[in-house]
C-alpha cells in the first residue's frame, strides 16, 4: 500500500480507502490510485481486507445434502441462493459438510466468511450451538425444534399436508397412506426436521379424522419407489390415496403401480409434496403436487443473514411459507 | 503469535510451525502451544496463514451450470469432486458463476483459494486465458478447443457416441435421429464443449455409413421432451431410434412416443447418453443408456489441480474417460 501511495502522490489511509471503500474519495484520487494500482500490479487482496476489516463478502452455505444425491428441490435451494447473494454483492461458497460441529467450527475458525445459511435444518442440530457461540451471523432454511432466538425461514410443511390431506379428505378418501424416505441405511436416521413435522402433521390429521395412519418409508430412488408398490399392495390393499414426500421415488412409485394394473388416479391418487414442477412431468399422469417456495425461501434466508451483517440489532425474521398447490393428473375421487 | 510464543514460553517460529503446519514439533510442545491458544482465544486464522503462507486450503469448483436447473449428472460431478477435496485435506467451495473472464479474475484477486477445477468448459472458454495468466494452479473438467498446456479430464464423448452408433447400426438402425440439448433462449447459444464433440461424432458415424444425419435440439425439460415427439414424428416418420443427450427430456420423450401409440423399443429404440442410472429408471422402459464416469472424473480433475499445487512441476495429466454402457429395456432391432 506504501508503494501505491508513494506512486500515486497520496497518503497510504488514503489507498486504503480506495482498496476498502470505507471512505468516498475524489474521483481523481480514485483514478490516480487506481491507475498506481494496476501499474504495480498490486491485487485487491481478499485476505488482506479481510484481515483490515474484519469481514469478507463471502457467505457459506452449509448443506450436508450434498453428501446424498440431491434433489431437483435442494438444487433449487441452492441455485436461488447463489443468484441472491450475488444481487446483494456477495458470493456464496457452498460448505457441503456433514452436520457435526466440528464442520462447522473449521469455518468458524477460518474467518473466511461474513455470514452462513444452514439448510437441511435437524431438530436438534449440532450447527447451531457452535455457530450460536461463534458470534458469526446466521439464517437457518428450515427450523431446530427450539429456533427461539435465530433468524429462520422455513417451508410450512405442517399446513402444506394438511392441506394435502384436507383435498383427498374432500374427495372421499378414507384409507390415506404417507411415503417419506429414509436417509442411509438407517431408517431410523432421517431427522431432517421439516420430515418429522410433515409426517407428525400426516399422523394427526388421519387421528383426528378417526382413520389410523399407514407410515411407508423409502430411500429416496425411483427403484425403490417400484418395489414399494407392492408392499403396499400387500400389507394395505384398501389404500386409496398416496402422500408422497420422496420426489425420487415418486416416479417409481407411478410406474410400480401400472405394472400392478392399478390405474392413476381411477384406482390410486397420489400426491407428490414438496418438489418441482419437473420431477412432477417425469410421469403419465403428471403428479398432481404442491411446490415447495425453494426461491422464495432462499432469498430471505439470504436476505436474513446480509441484514444481520449489516445491522446485528435488526430483529429476527422468522418465516413459514407454504408450499404451492400445482395442478397435475393423479388425484381423483376413490373408487366406489 | 507473539502473545501465544510468551504464554506458552516458545518460539514465534514454533507457534508458526504450530499454526500453520509447515514443521513438525513434539507432542508436548504443540500441546503446550495449542493450550496458549486455548487460553488466549487465538483462532487460526485462514486469511492469516493465507497471507503468510501464500496458500490456503480451499479449492474453487467454477460451475456455472448453477445457473440453469442442474442435471443429474452435474450434480454427481460437484458431490465427488467435495467428497475427493475433502480426501485429500481441501475444502471445495463451488464458484457458481458465468463463464466469463470477470468471475475468475475476482477469484483470483481476492486469493482465497489454492487452485480451481473449471466445469462445463466451452471450446473458447473465457475463463482459461485469465487463469493462465494468473498463474493460479487449475485442472478442466472437460476441454477447450486446444488443451494443449492445461491439465484436463475429460468424458471421451467422440468413443461413446461412436460405440453407441456401432450398437445402433448393429441392430439394423439406418435412420438414426440425435437429441441434444438448449442452453438458454438462443438455440445456438450450447457451446458446452462436449455438447459439441458428441453431436459431430454422431454427424461423422452417419454420414460414414451414408445417412443423413436428424438433429434436434430440445431445451432440458420433460414437456420439452413430450411436444418433441411431434414434430420428430411429423417430419422424420422413418426415424427407428433416438440418441438423446439430454437427460430431462429423455422421460419426457419416451411418454409423448406412449401418447403418439409409438411403442419402445418395438416401433422406436432409444438410447439416453452421459447420464446417470436414476435418471434412466424414470421411466418405462427403463431407458438404455450411457453413465458419465462423473465419479473418476471428478476425483481426477481435483487431484490434478492439487498435485499441481504440491509441485508445478509435475506433468500435466491429460485423460479420457468413456462413458460406462448400462442396461436398460429401451433398444430393439428396428421394426421390418
Amino acid at each position: 500500500m506504501q508503494e501505491v501511495a508513494e506512486h500515486a502522490g497520496v497518503s497510504i489511509a488514503t489507498v486504503s480507502f480506495v482498496v476498502n471503500g470505507t471512505k468516498r474519495v475524489s474521483p481523481q484520487t480514485q483514478a490516480k490510485v487506481e491507475a498506481a494500482m494496476r501499474e504495480l500490479g498490486y491485487a485487491r487482496n481478499h485476505a488482506a481486507s479481510a484481515l483490515a476489516r474484519g469481514r469478507t463478502d463471502i457467505l457459506a452455505l452449509l448443506s450436508p445434502a450434498l453428501e446424498r444425491n440431491l434433489s431437483g428441490t435442494g438444487m433449487e435451494f441452492i441455485t436461488r441462493a447463489a443468484e441472491r447473494a450475488l444481487q446483494r454483492g456477495y458470493k456464496l461458497v457452498l460448505w457441503p459438510f456433514d452436520n457435526q460441529a466440528s464442520s462447522v467450527q473449521s469455518l468458524i475458525a477460518s474467518r473466511l466468511v461474513a455470514g452462513a445459511v444452514l439448510m437441511e435444518v435437524e431438530l436438534h442440530d449440532a450447527r447451531v450451538p457452535a455457530l450460536r457461540e461463534s458470534g458469526l451471523p446466521f439464517s437457518l432454511i428450515g427450523r431446530t425444534l427450539d429456533p427461539t432466538g435465530m433468524a429462520w425461514v422455513d417451508v410450512d410443511f405442517d399446513a402444506s399436508i394438511v392441506g394435502t390431506m384436507k383435498d383427498l379428505l374432500g374427495l372421499g378418501h378414507r384409507r390415506i397412506a404417507y411415503v417419506d424416505f429414509v436417509l442411509g441405511d438407517d431408517p431410523e436416521a432421517s431427522v431432517f426436521a421439516g420430515a418429522v413435522r410433515a409426517r407428525n402433521a400426516y399422523i394427526d390429521t388421519m387421528r383426528s379424522v378417526g382413520g389410523s395412519p399407514v407410515l411407508l418409508r423409502c430411500p429416496e430412488t425411483p427403484w425403490d419407489g417400484r418395489h414399494l408398490v407392492s408392499r403396499l399392495l400387500a400389507d394395505h390393499p384398501d389404500v386409496t390415496a398416496l402422500v408422497v414426500m420422496n420426489e425420487h421415488a415418486a416416479p417409481g412409485i407411478v410406474l410400480g403401480l401400472a405394472a400392478a394394473g392399478v390405474r392413476v388416479p381411477e384406482d390410486m391418487s397420489i400426491i407428490s409434496v414438496g418438489t418441482t414442477s419437473m420431477m412432477a412431468a417425469f410421469t403419465d399422469p403428471v403428479l398432481t403436487h404442491t411446490v415447495s417456495p425453494a426461491r422464495e425461501l432462499s432469498r430471505l434466508g439470504v436476505d436474513a443473514v446480509i441484514d444481520r451483517i449489516n445491522d446485528p440489532e435488526l430483529p429476527l425474521p422468522q418465516i413459514l411459507l407454504p408450499c404451492m398447490r400445482a395442478s397435475g393428473e393423479s388425484v381423483a375421487p376413490p373408487r366406489s
